[in-house]
């Protein structure tokens, strides 16, 4: 399986990122020298998708202790605390952006007999591993994926859940990306997802790029999809995943799950184990962002609402395990019932 | 309870409409003054609602007789049929504009034994007695629709079914404008109704004219809120009633209803016997409109998607009477089991 987008790069020093706001009128690239500029891309969702948000942070915090003039190990320990209570402020669901900060304290920690030189040098080379393990979690999980995408089949997916989510090839667009290159003939219908149409702009953008047979439809279309038989499974990713399958996706995917089960059509998430978070026991502990008002109220600048008027805008949902047939995760396909049993492959940290 | 648009008006043969594609930014009236502007303004929604359809439609075949130079009675039979046939095929869904085309289409042969002069008289007061009838059902149904309203209550609503889809108040919104004057405490949630954003747009901007607490959100929202507990009922208008209580309704409220029926939230429409079709058995005669991508691909001008994609845009979707609570109309509340019976009240011609 090709890449077919350089979302994040680590060159000389710096983050370069494809601006995802200017999707799909502009392929711009830009460079993020600090971990302010880093926050501020989060923030603005120039990057976003947990995979690439746990990569960007982890770089974050590797700018700032690299571009501080660290005199000694208290000052060097005292930049990183900051840098990573800094960071950890930016956006409170994705799990994977606590995950690389956590990732990057530990090694810190670890190697903490070391000169603050080494320790970076360390921490650079942990950055790296974060970034490389996402690229293979992606192709684990397009292999694990692409064993129930039968020839065929109309697949849902919300949000963007591909390669602009990761440093690989996608999470719930890995399978799909695999399926297709074996020949499988799929459809993907996509959401355009609102209030900020990843879907719309970032998904369809994705797959178009990468040939596969794509229609896009509003939110509010998908149940009716289900209901003529025209949709035969949904994939999407995930932000955050507790100890009993309850997930946090971006706002509609819990809809999208109650219409799934009453139509009987599966429902899987597909997710990296970084995104799991082993620590909550259920979804009532996960933090859903809430967003501004005229992310609903206007769309590109432009105000589609009268003025001064009540919004809801939360960023994410969640959706409880039993709505989800099963997790697809570098490691297999589970069950909800089986989450809790997959620490074993978080090594030594449990992270 | 007070009108606060006057959406249609019959001014010195002319159908004066507001122009809701300019909505909320500007309150602008248009003037129609022949069969191809009613046509016109029905297909560019400048006029949408299926009770102001119905209207609208009758105007519009008004406007074509008064402004044919009629020799005799032939000839204008002849107008007659091709301006019903014509205004017929702009909008295939709601039912009331093929309603009013009937009434008018009666009253005409009713009265074939009169000069076309007499009848085009006849014409005009049957256009007026819809008109009249619809302001009379919107006040009904705001009646029988209060009488479910408790204070304290949270609706939800969906597209637009307020003063601006009909002559009166509305039907959907009408029980929600009363129960505010009879002052209970309620707060009324908005979808915003993609791809033409008639939630945010209209509904808005009417509830927030009328004084209602009202909240927008993006339709992919409410799962959410009623998973949350924050919904105790949801509010629909209908553009067509099976006679099995299937209902056709603006593209989303088949998920709504899905959604309603799994969080055991009461689900209702609110309509006229003017939306109920008695000559179809169930929702699968119903034909739905299928609308151009750019209504997705694009907003107010400015693309949000790739260019060339493929795109599925229904104008509605057909929810299944069962999933239905109950439908307010001017007459009561009915269940889907006992819309049969409502012919009755329908009188002569069994429209």
């Amino acid at each position: 399986m090709k890449q077919i987008i350089k979302t994040l790069s680590w060159e000389k020093d710096k983050l370069k990122i494809i601006d995802q706001t200017l999707l799909p009128e502009k392929e711009e690239y830009i460079e993020l020298c600090t971990i302010e500029d880093v926050f501020d891309a989060i923030k603005t969702l120039k990057i976003r998708g947990a995979p690439a948000l746990g990569i960007a942070a982890s770089y974050g915090i590797l700018l700032s202790v690299k571009k501080a003039k660290i005199k000694d190990k208290e000052m060097f320990f005292n930049i990183l605390e900051k840098s990573s209570h800094y960071i950890s402020g930016c956006r409170p669901t994705a799990y994977n952006l606590f995950y690389g900060v956590k990732r990057l304290n530990n090694i810190a920690l670890r190697n903490r007999h070391l000169s603050p030189e080494k320790i970076i040098k360390k921490m650079e080379q942990e950055c790296r591993k974060i970034f490389n393990e996402d690229i293979k979690s992606s192709i684990s999980i397009a292999r694990n994926g692409n064993t129930i995408i039968k020839s065929g089949m109309r697949i849902l997916t919300h949000c963007n859940a591909g390669g602009l989510a990761t440093s690989g090839i996608g999470t719930a667009l890995a399978p799909i990306y695999l399926a297709a290159e074996k020949h499988k003939n799929i459809e993907v219908f996509v959401d355009e997802t609102r209030p900020i149409l990843q879907g719309a702009r970032l998904t369809m953008w994705e797959l178009k790029k990468a040939g596969i047979n794509c229609t896009l439809i509003c939110d509010n279309m998908a149940g009716f999809l289900m209901q003529q038989k025209r949709i035969d499974m949904v994939i999407t990713g995930a932000d955050r995943i507790a100890k009993n399958g309850d997930t946090a996706n971006k706002i509609g995917t819990y809809s999208i799950a109650v219409l799934a089960r009453f139509h009987r059509i599966p429902f899987y998430i597909a997710a990296p184990l970084s995104s799991f978070d082993f620590s909550i026991q259920s979804g009532n502990e996960i933090p859903v962002e809430q967003r501004n008002k005229e992310e609903i109220t206007h769309i590109k600048g432009i105000r589609v609402a009268p003025e001064d008027v009540n919004v809801y805008n939360p960023a994410f949902d969640i959706t409880p395990g039993r709505l989800i047939s099963g997790f697809i995760t570098e490691k297999g396909i589970f069950s909800y019932r089986d989450i809790a049993s997959l620490t074993e492959y978080r090594g030594r940290g449990n992270l």
